[in-house]
Order: C-alpha cells, then sequence, then structure tokens
C-alpha cells in the first residue's frame, strides 16, 4: 500500500470492520471454539451465543429470532430465497417476478431457475431506477410464487418502494423477498412495517465481517435447503455455524441502529454537498438515480464523452478509492445493466462514477474529491476523441444537458 | 464455564484456532479491509492476498491454483459438488452413487435431488465402515454422472479406498468426488495420486476459522453454480470474497501440512494406547470402525447395555468433552446412521462414544480419561435394566465379546 493519504469512497463495495466488531471476533476465537452443536460445556457456550446473536439481530429488524436464519453472505441468502421459494413451491407455480435492476445475485439466479424450467417477469424501472408497484400488480399471474425486489439499489442508491409492493403481494397472497443488503444499517428496517416475507443481509457493508450474512424468513413460509447437511439452523441450512463472525454481525447491526438517524442525516449532507460540488462544477455530467429517494450514502455520476476506467485509475493515483459501479462486475466491460435499465445510452452508462461515502468520511474529503475530480474529467474529455468532435461541433446534440439544477 | 480443567475429545466436531491462523486473521481485518473484485489499490491489495492463499492451497494437495474454490464450509462444497454436478450433466444423466455411511451434508443434498429426479444408489459398506471399490464398478451405470465416496468417515475414521474408486471412476469416465473434510491435515492428500476431480474441505477441522472451505475441482469438469451472482471464483461462486478466513484457511493448512507426519505418528501412539486402555479396562466395550485403516485422531466404542448421553452428561461433569457421534446431529436421539450400515444393532449404536484427539491432546489427557471413563460406564450399567437382566441371567447372549483384542 501507498503511503499517500488515502480517501476510501467504496462502501457499496464493502467496509473495514469496526474494532468493536473486530473484538467480539476476536473474543469468540480465543474463549469460544465450541461447536455449539455440541453436547458439552463447551458446545453450551458457543450456542448461548449464537442464540444470543439471533435474539439481537431480530430485534434491529422488528423480527423474531426464529425468524432469522445465519448464511455466509448476501449473495447465499439471495439464492437462497429464490431457489428455496422455487423448488418449495414449485407445484403451487413456477413464476417469479423480479426487476432488472437487481444485483447479479438476484439476476443470474433467476436465469438458472429459467433454464431449469421456472419463468420469470424482469420488470423494467423508471428513468430514476425504480420500480412501480403498479408494475408489480400487473405482472402477478395465478402461477406466481414469489416477488424479488431490492430495497435499495447498490448502483444509483435508488430506494424502491418496498411496503407499496409488500402490500400488493400481501394482498395476492404471493411472497414477497427484498434484497435489504446495501440498506440494512443505513435506513431503518421494521419487517412488520414493510410488509416483506424474506429479506437478505450482509455484514460486511455495515462494517462487520465478509463471509457473514442473513436470511429473514417469516415464519409459515416453506423454503428448500440451499444447503442441505446436519440440523444447524432448524434444519434448514447445515454447516457448521460461524460463531465468530456472527458475533461480528450482531455487533455491528447493534452499532449501526445506535446512531443510524444521526449518521444518515450527517451523510446525506455530505452527499449532497458532494452531488452540488460535481453538478455545478463539471458540465455534461448527469446525477443517476433519484435525486432525494436514495441511500444517504450514495452519489453515483455520468460524465458525457469519457469512458469510466480512466477515472478509476487516475482518482486511485491521487488516493481516491472509488468505482464504476458494482464491484461484483467491476472486472467486466460491459456498461451497468442497471444504467442501462434506467434508459442511459451506452457511451453515457460507460462514463459513470459511483462515490459512497461511510462512517469515517469528512467534510475534508468530501471537498478534497470535489475538487480533484473536475481537471480529472477535463483531463480524460481533452484526449477524447468524442469530445473533440464536440467541440468541433461534429456531435451536434449532447445527450447531458451542460448544468443540471442541483 | 467452569474453572475445572477440561479435556477437549471432541477435534472432529471442531477444533480451536491456532494462534498463528488468528493472527492471519486480523492481519486482514486491520490492514486489507478491500474488496478483491475492487479497481484500485484497497482492492488489488486484498486480491493478492487471495490470490496467494489460492496457491498456498493448492501446492499443499499438488492442484493447481485454478482448480481451488473457496466456499463457506464443507457443507457448502459437498453441496455444490452434487448439486452443481446434477445439474451440470443432467442432460447426460441423473444416476449417482454414493455410500451409505456419507456425512448428512452428501445424503441430505443426494435426498434432495432424488426429489428433484435424480436416482441415487446408497452403497452398503463392510463391518468396518468400508466401501468395497467392486460395489462402486458394480453400481456404475451408462447414466451414472457421479460417484461420491468420503475419504475418511468423521464418525469412526475408516479410510475408504479412494485411489482405488479413483481408478475405477476414471476407467468408466466418470466423475469421482470425495467429501475430505475429516481427511485434510491429518492424512497426505494428492489430487494426482488419489484420481479425484472434485474435493471438498473444511478449515475449522484443522485448527482454522469456522465458515470456510474449499471445493477442489478439476480443469476440465464442468460445474453449475450453487451461488449464482457476480464474477467472484471465475465466475463460479458469488459472492464477496472472505479474504479474512481465506487467509485463515491457507496458514491452517500450512501448519497441518508442516509437521503432518510427525503429529500423526503421535496421535496414532495415543489413539492405541487409549483404545487398548479401554478395550482391556471395559467388558463388553467394541472398538468401531477399522482397527488401522482409521484417522489418527479417531477413538470410537460402543459399550453394552448403556445409552450414549448418559455418558457424555457424566463425562463432561469431570471435565471431558466427547461425542456421541457427529456434532451435526447430536441434538437428535435416533442413532448414528453410520453405526447401522455398519451392522450395529440399534441397541449397540445407542451406546457409542466418539473420543478425537488433536494436536494439544497430551499423554496426560488420555490416561485421565482412561482413568475416567470405566466407573462412568460401571455407574451407568449399574443404573440399567439391561445391565440388571445380563447380570441376573435374563439376557443370554452378549451382542459384544466381554473382552476382545486389542
Amino acid at each position: 500500500m501507498s503511503q499517500q493519504k488515502r480517501r476510501y469512497f467504496d462502501h457499496a463495495a464493502t467496509t473495514s470492520v469496526r474494532p468493536e466488531v473486530l473484538e467480539a471476533i476476536v473474543d469468540v476465537y480465543e474463549n469460544h471454539y465450541g461447536n455449539p452443536s455440541s453436547f458439552y460445556e463447551e458446545g453450551h457456550d458457543a450456542e448461548n451465543l449464537l442464540l444470543e446473536a439471533r435474539q439481537r439481530v431480530a430485534k434491529n429488524i422488528n423480527a423474531k429470532p426464529d425468524e432469522i436464519f445465519f448464511t455466509s453472505c448476501g449473495t447465499e441468502s439471495d439464492n437462497w430465497a429464490l431457489k428455496g421459494t422455487a423448488f418449495a413451491l414449485q407445484k403451487k407455480g413456477k413464476h417469479i417476478i423480479t426487476s432488472k435492476i437487481e444485483h447479479h445475485a438476484i439476476l443470474h439466479t433467476a436465469e438458472w431457475l429459467e433454464k431449469q424450467g421456472f419463468e420469470v417477469t424482469y420488470l423494467d424501472v423508471d428513468e430514476y431506477g425504480m420500480v412501480r408497484p403498479e408494475d408489480v400488480e400487473a405482472a402477478l399471474r395465478d402461477d406466481t410464487i414469489l416477488v424479488s425486489i431490492m430495497m435499495a439499489n447498490n448502483e444509483v442508491g435508488t430506494l424502491q418502494p418496498i411496503k407499496e409492493i409488500g402490500a400488493i403481494c400481501k394482498a395476492h397472497k404471493v411472497r414477497f423477498h427484498s434484497d435489504a443488503v446495501q440498506a440494512l444499517g443505513a435506513i431503518p428496517i421494521d419487517v412488520e412495517d414493510l410488509g416483506v416475507d424474506m429479506l437478505s443481509f450482509s455484514a460486511h457493508k455495515l462494517y462487520g465481517p465478509k463471509g457473514v450474512g442473513v436470511l429473514y424468513l417469516r415464519r409459515g413460509n416453506r423454503l428448500d435447503n440451499l444447503l442441505h447437511g446436519g440440523a444447524q439452523e432448524k434444519g434448514k441450512r447445515g454447516g457448521t455455524e460461524n460463531v465468530a463472525l456472527i458475533q461480528g454481525f450482531a455487533k455491528a447491526l447493534d452499532l449501526a441502529v445506535a446512531d443510524l438517524d444521526q449518521e444518515a442525516k450527517r451523510q446525506i449532507d455530505l452527499r449532497d454537498r458532494l452531488i452540488k460540488a460535481i453538478g455545478t462544477s463539471i458540465p455534461f455530467a448527469k446525477l443517476n438515480g433519484h435525486p432525494s429517494k436514495r441511500l444517504p450514502n450514495n452519489i453515483n455520476f455520468s460524465f458525457e464523452f469519457i469512458e469510466g476506467e480512466s477515472m478509476l485509475i487516475l482518482l486511485d493515483y491521487q488516493g481516491f478509492a472509488c468505482s464504476s459501479g458494482s464491484a461484483c462486475t467491476s472486472a467486466s466491460l460491459d456498461p451497468s445493466h442497471v444504467l442501462l435499465a434506467m434508459g442511459l445510452p451506452h457511451e453515457i452508462a460507460h462514463g459513470s462514477l459511483r462515490m459512497t461515502i461511510g462512517r469515517e468520511t469528512s467534510l475534508e474529503d468530501i471537498d478534497a474529491l470535489a475538487e480533484a475530480l473536475p481537471p480529472i474529467i477535463q483531463r480524460l474529455r481533452d484526449m477524447s476523441p468524442l469530445w473533440e468532435d464536440w467541440e468541433n461541433g461534429k456531435i451536434k446534440n449532447s445527450l447531458i444537458p451542460e448544468y443540471s439544477e442541483y
């Protein structure tokens, strides 16, 4: 690692583990190594830690402890929710509804289910990346067994109308799952208020460790196992429980919920300051996602006439860690499926930059990025044949207005 | 936890994390929190740790790095091996061969696949819990797509004839998977020598952390994903990589392999000392599993006329952590499916005790258990109506000889 001051603007990709969380993890490794299924002191001791963590997670989302199932990550939770429902309810129907802006853990799972004979409707979104509740209702069929719509988009931060969709699903008695990986710890989540049947969570987006997730499953919903094996997790998820990281998850969530409102407000102020700074200093820049119904930590812009990858390299070189979209696909050169679903043309989607702030992001970090970005964009435009064409008048119409209102 | 000296005899259930392993884990949490898929310094840094861990794991089993896929546990690896093969090769055939003594991660997965239209042959074993290679060959059909036989049984420790079965599968061009969760770090594993196509591993059986496993997949073998999602693990296993625990796995394996022969020899001496002590001091005690072709750390006895659960309670009370079988099913009152498959009657299988030693087990621990066990067995027999019947001559034939040769 370089000695240069680093400014981390990719909290949607992953976060660092908070010291209190690490402490909780290390305590398990050092003092509680038993297998929770074992029938002696060391086992009971580990089992107690597991029970207690389950209670804490449940309480934070207004669920019951027996509705909390620990998994290895958000991706496992998503796969389990979809495949587990599909195989459990296949005699009832084989139709699933989701959206075009879901995480690949949902989309690729849905595509695989299609190969196994299931039918999937992928809903369009509006220009802000929002699913319309009326589209969900219109897509429902007699053989629909599941609706899966994410709570907050991981690329553009748009908050989805989960409560409205939940009400529709409830009225039609169709199971409703939401990938809440980006939402947990960032916005309040109450399973009763939202009317969801299943939620996916991951610890490493909220300053917990990578490698542990949760599936919330409302009582009374049958679900096939994704991991068959021992009798762990009430027989629904085999594998020796990862007590250390589960304790880490519970601690991270407790801490996140403790000052959620205050930290969200702080981040929204920083977010909007950066949005305004970029929007007013860089021409032909477009904010992606909803202006206000968005995650407190998400800023996503498209810059016309340039490509995203070069931006990331120059920013990295100056100490800024940003992203062109989801980390899970950042190795890919394809433009973001989310931005395309929102109606952006390929060339605009390519020039996009996601900046996601976090607990340790300061006002000074925001201002440093706001200062660093315009010359980087200008430098890239100076090298760009498209920009040259624009300046020479060969391109007649810009796709983005020179300056928008922020 | 009590202040009494504890003696842990359940290393097959789980092990404590070695200090060097914990150090490797904490280093990642403190210094390398990036997402390995991210396109900047913190990401590349984490990616390097991942690449390097993959190389180390590969080297230790004579595999190539791109044949190593990190998972969340042995159970996930087993589920992936079976379901991934089944769905990838279903057009070729739908027949799978396994054995009756597999871990539930295999058996319950196979049963689920049967519900999805696959056909599974569950092979019998001999009195020592060993699969006969000729039975594998006889069960092969034109539509057989997979053979899955574990490397070492988790309850009785019997080592299976993997090399012979591997040769048969190779000759018949059928894919061969082995659950090597109990074997890794305990006996040498060389994928070329064994002729396996897939292996399942778990770190927490070899003084690594719970929550991380590996699937070894020989090049050229198609496998459907179990976890669909991002492009991680060459697109074959979605989910942000658990860099910290993966580093822990690599460290634990390096350490285990470094002194494997020496530690195995030490454990075999202790194992055989305890087997001899129990066999010669307690009447109507039967060693389960093969007398020599067994894991260095496994001792498993059945004691006639008593039930296992009471034994565990009394042993726990005196500081000994032992097991009645697999930890994953210890909450269940059913007798072990492994012991039943070996031909033990229900009443004998119920009175079974598994003692699995480990790196920190001393000669003094062995002698303490050898001394503690006979009075516990006698006390339980004194309370047992079956024992009373035997002493009164109402039971004519004991199922186990009074003393066997050890």
